[in-house]
Formats: structure tokens, C-alpha cells, sequence
């Protein structure tokens, strides 16, 4: 069966006030669409996962948010991280609760705070990815094709195409680059963005997991004893924190793409599908202004019955709702309130938000 | 006796949104100190009048908030008006009032929402003034010293000193002037801001008021026939709204200057004595700026536990405490924040705040 696994344990600093430790983006409705993007990632893969097949991580603190959301995911398939470990961890987690219901489930595993345009073919991509590494022990990440130099994400640098197949095999995975090399990764081509979406079987990730992490794997063995059992959150509870802080990319992907190396008794290799379904991490509230309508005098208001704007261009203003705003003569700047919190900063200062969010800190 | 008259019941629509009908400026601690505008205006003339002879003119919508602010006053002397009829009626109803109990008071009339800076010279300068109109039938206005061609005041047109006084025949009183005007009036000198203080006998006032506005007269001599009873609020709702809205400056003070007139069996007379401790009407947020305290890069905080400024200059920001706010990059705004409402707008659009804050009325 195919399973869909969505990581939402992040806490979304960047979008600060609105995403804040206690309700980061996931839960909240960014867009103003009446959706949550953690609700808005479900609807996406459709009816192609049956409830019982969705996965969700999280921090435990989110566990009711969770509940709440989404209300038809099973709420035994809410998995609770009692500490943040990165990405390694919790998809070792995922990955020994499914392969004891269902050994043979391949995982799709995707961010719970992305934002996609092209549904449909979204979909085709997902089920491309799937029928690909069904029954193999190939690992397959999805590749977004970069429309700008930025610098805040992973590159993933593909080989050569399989014959008869758009998916190529991945020569390397590069950290966040610095602005020269970004840009010449786009003049180059063959370079995409790690948009966190991959695909395996379960059994494949157990087997890579063994060989490149095998103390996380030695304490999910320990852990999955009591799995099913009322044991289960204590041993989680006390086990889970002794796992490493890795994220899934360093302690598999990077150490997997470019070798020869069997898995399951099958050559293993990392490959990446370009993908083109219109793609925002939504990251950043510049990667929000992208995605959001903007009126004639290019502002991008969510929350719009709450705000109105005289004489003011390029802003994007996000209303909680517990805030009337009368705003004139502002151009290029983020506004934003939450949870009592007003933010009021150049559009392009915006990378500095974290700082501006500990201001009342010091 | 000497009687302090306090009108107070303006509702400040040019201090929007921390100003409201609801909740209108003297009833603030605009300046962040801990004291009304109210409060502050009556520690201002200190213990020159004791608490029974201080009474306080409002709309009868704010006699909760004015008792609460000054528990000292007596509650008979909060007088309620049951509806907006500018100054003449107001102070025809507190003089008809105060007559009957002290036919020989002398009232210094002052609004609630001013701000002084220098308190000494302010109490010296009403001394004097209450020296000069008792037992006569003169009044006297005091005249600020213009400090730039201001628009936004009237200004009185002083004549000749008395000899041997600082104290000035009034030869006209003067509307609000177009800037050439007020230039003029600064370059001619001996044009003075009428800033609504003034003192009289309330015999004089009482007769001016018969004289010049015999109708209002009429109706208060009707209505005190009841003052004192359980009548009285039900006659001064039905009688106090068929009063003409009018201005103490229209009814009396212009029609009274310039002119060989007499009251009370001697000659009347409008006199100025041109006063400077410091004045400012707090009348908009340019004018409140000017009073606070400023941060070397020029911005003006109220509620500074509540906001960080980074990189911004020129501001006057007002936090109400609702809201925390942090704030980069703005230079010359006013950002303001009170009952859920926000203001972020240029310093200098500030003569546009009715319009801004209507914007939700649409």
C-alpha cells in the first residue's frame, strides 16, 4: 500500500508573528483560503492515500492542533515527538510503525507547510514517483525547477537521465549556496531545488537506515517492542531523545547518492524527478507576497475586511483579525499582527525577522 | 469665591484611534504619566480651589469616567449635558448652577484636555487674573504666545495695555487664519492664541448672557427653578437641547469687545493678558510629539515597555498595551494602537486622521 507521511513538527520562525513556537504556520491558514496548510497539504494528494494511510509527525505539543485539523487521520497515525531530532528521527519513527502493519507500504513523504499551484499534476508527479521505486530500493526526492539564484535552499544536482524517463540519477547534493553559486548552478541547468518531498519503500528506508544511522535504528528496534502497547509513549518518551539530531538529508540522501551501494539485496541509488507544479515553500513572507493576489498597487493582503490601505504599494499586510488596520503611505513593508504582536518591517529586511522577534526578549 | 470651571466634553476626533467618542482625549493619559488629561488639568491649578468649588461640564455619556478620574469633586458638580450644544449653553448652565449657591463667585473657565509646561507661571497668571475681574463686570481671556503662524487656533488682537499692567484691552477676536494671515498676525505682533481659558465674575456672565443671549438665559432661568430637586435632570434633558449651539467666543466674547458696553451697572469690558507657560492644546498628534520626550534618533514613545523602534526616526508611536509592537525601518509615521483599532500613517498626513479613521465606516 502507499502511505503518505507529513513532518509538521517545525516551528516556523521566519513568518514570526504569525508562526510562533506555539502555533507555527502548519496550523494556521496563511493563505486565507478558510484552509490550514497543514489541511491544504492533505487536500493536495487527494484521494489517493485512504485516511488509515496518512502519517503524521509532530511535536507532542501539536498533537491536539493535529486532532483537530484533521479530524478523519486515525488518531493512533499522529505520531508524537516528545523532542525535536530533525528529520532522521522522525522518519525512522514513521517508518518502524508502518513496516509493522504493512511491510510492504511505500512512503511518500512530504512537508506539512508547502504550498503547490498545479494540483493535477502535482498528482501525476506523485504517482510517476511512486510506480518508480515500488519494489526497488531506490530512493526518489523530487527536484523543483529554480526560477531565481536563492540562496535559502538545498540544490540537488542531477546526472544522467535513465533511458525512456524524465527522472535522472542525483550526482550530489549541495548545501545552501552562496549567491555566485546559485547563480551558476541556474546557468548551468541540471541543478534543483530540495523541496523535502522523496519517495521509498518502507523497507528501503529500514535498510538505509541500519546501515547509515544504526544506533537510531538499534533504539526504534528497542522502541517498536512496545509499539501497539501502553508502554509505547513511555519508551518513546525516554528512548526517542537519545536519538542523534540529524536531518534525513545528511544522514542518508548525501551519504547514498553517488555510491554503489545495495540495500534489501538490490543495487540502491538516489534520484531525482523534476518537477513543475509550481512550488513555494513559503518560507518567507516574500515567498507568501509570490503566492497571494495582489491589488493594483501590488499589495497582498490576507485577512482583507480587517485592513485598509491608502496610499500604499508593494506591502503585504497579514491581519489576524484581532486587529482593525488603517495603514497609509507605506511602501514595500510587512505588516503583520498576532496573538497581541505587531510587526511593522521593510519587505526586504525580511530575513531578519528572527532577530526582530527577540526584541522583547532583551 | 473663586470656582474652576472644567469643560470637558470635547471628543477628540484628531487623535484617532487612541482618541474616540467613546473614549475621548481628556479621559487619556496621552502623555504616559500616569494622570488623565483631566487629572492633569485640575492638579494643574492645585490647591487654589478647594474640591466643592471645582465642577466639571460633560456629556452625560462620560459622568462615570469623570467621577472615577476625580473622586474629589463632588458628584453634584459633574453637570451632564444631554447633548452637544458647543460652549455658550455649557457654561450658562454651570454659571446659572453656581450662582445660586455663590452669587458672588468669580469662575476661571478652562478645557480638560490642554497641556501646560510651566505650572508656576500658570498659577501666578491665574491669580492675577482672578484679581483683575472680581467685583467687575470685565472679563478676561488669556492670550498664548504665538510660537509659529498657526492655523489651527484663533487668535485675539490685543489694544493697549492698562497702565501699569500687563493686561490688555481686547480690540477683536480673530478666526482661524490662512497661513499668510497667521504670518502677518506673528510678524505684526500683539496677536495672541486663544486657548478657551478665561475669567469672569459669574454675575458678569450671567448678565452678558442675558444680554447677548437672552433665549439660553430664558431657558436656564427656567430650568434652575427645578436645580437641586429630583426635577432636575428631567428639565435639563427636555430644556438644555432647545438651547442654540454656539460658542462662548460668538455668543459673548466677540460681540462684547470693541464696544462701549454695560453689565451689572458698569462698564463692561474683554481683556487679555498675554501669558507664557508653556501651552499646548494637545490638539493633534504633531502637537502632542512636540511635548514628549524624544529618543536620540527623534521618536516620541507612549507605552516604550510595549514597542521597539529599529532603524526608524521621526516616529511618534502610542502603544495602548494591547499590542506589543516592533517597528524597522519607518521614519516620520505615526503609529498608534487603541480598542483593537490600528493607525500606521505619515507625520505630516496627519490633518487627514478623520478621514483615515472613517476608513471602516465604508
Amino acid at each position: 500500500m502507499n502511505h503518505l507521511v507529513i513532518m509538521a513538527g517545525g516551528i516556523g520562525s521566519r513568518f514570526w508573528p504569525m508562526s510562533r513556537p506555539e502555533n507555527p504556520k502548519q496550523f494556521i491558514d496563511v493563505l486565507g483560503v478558510g484552509r490550514t496548510l497543514l489541511q491544504l497539504t492533505i487536500d493536495r494528494f487527494g484521494e489517493e492515500f485512504s485516511p488509515e494511510n496518512i502519517w503524521v509527525v509532530t511535536s507532542n505539543k501539536y498533537a491536539s492542533k493535529v486532532a483537530e485539523q484533521l479530524p478523519s487521520v486515525p488518531k493512533d497515525n499522529i505520531l508524537l515527538e516528545p523532542c525535536m531530532r530533525n528529520t532522521a528521527p522522525c522518519i525512522a519513527y514513521v517508518t518502524w510503525k508502518i513496516k509493522r502493519v504493512d511491510p510492504d507500504a511505500t512512503l511518500v513523504i512530504s512537508p506539512a507547510d508547502h504550498f503547490v499551484v498545479n494540483i493535477n499534476e502535482f498528482r501525476r508527479v506523485i504517482r510517476q514517483g511512486i510506480s518508480f521505486v515500488k519494489g526497488s530500493s531506490n530512493v526518489l526526492t523530487l527536484g523543483m525547477f529554480p526560477t531565481r539564484p536563492d540562496t535559502g535552499y538545498g540544490y540537488i544536482q542531477a546526472g544522467d537521465e535513465i533511458s525512456g524517463s524524465d527522472i535522472c540519477y542525483v550526482k550530489a547534493f549541495k548545501e545552501k549556496p552562496q549567491l555566485p553559486v546559485a547563480k551558476q548552478y541556474l546557468s548551468d541547468g541540471g541543478y534543483y531545488w530540495n523541496a523535502g518531498l522523496f519517495i521509498w519503500d518502507a523497507a528501503t528506508a529500514e535498510a538505509a537506515m541500519r546501515l547509515f544511522e544504526p544506533e537510531i535504528a538499534m533504539l526504534f528496534d528497542n522502541m517498536s517492542a512496545h509499539f501497539g502497547t501502553d508502554k509505547e509513549e513511555k519508551t518513546v518518551d525516554e528512548l526517542f531523545p537519545q536519538c542523534r539530531s540529524i536531518s534525513i538529508d545528511y544522514a542518508i540522501m548525501e551519504r547514498m547518492s553517488g555510491k554503489n551501494i545495495s540495500l534489501r539485496g538490490m543495487n540502491a541509488g538516489v534520484y531525482v524527478l523534476p518537477s513543475d507544479f509550481g512550488w513555494s515553500d513559503l518560507g518567507t513572507w516574500g515567498s507568501l507576497y509570490m503566492q497571494l493576489d495582489r491589488d493594483s498597487m501590488g499589495n497582498a493582503i490576507v485577512g482583507e475586511e480587517n485592513v485598509r490601505l491608502i496610499e500604499s504599494n508593494d506591502c503585504i499586510v497579514r491581519a489576524s483579525g484581532d486587529l482593525k488596520m488603517v495603514i497609509q503611505g507605506l511602501d514595500g513593508y510587512i505588516v503583520a499582527d498576532d496573538n497581541g504582536t505587531l510587526l511593522i518591517c521593510k519587505k526586504n529586511e525580511e530575513q531578519r525577522i528572527k532577530q526582530f522577534s527577540e526584541s522583547f526578549n532583551k
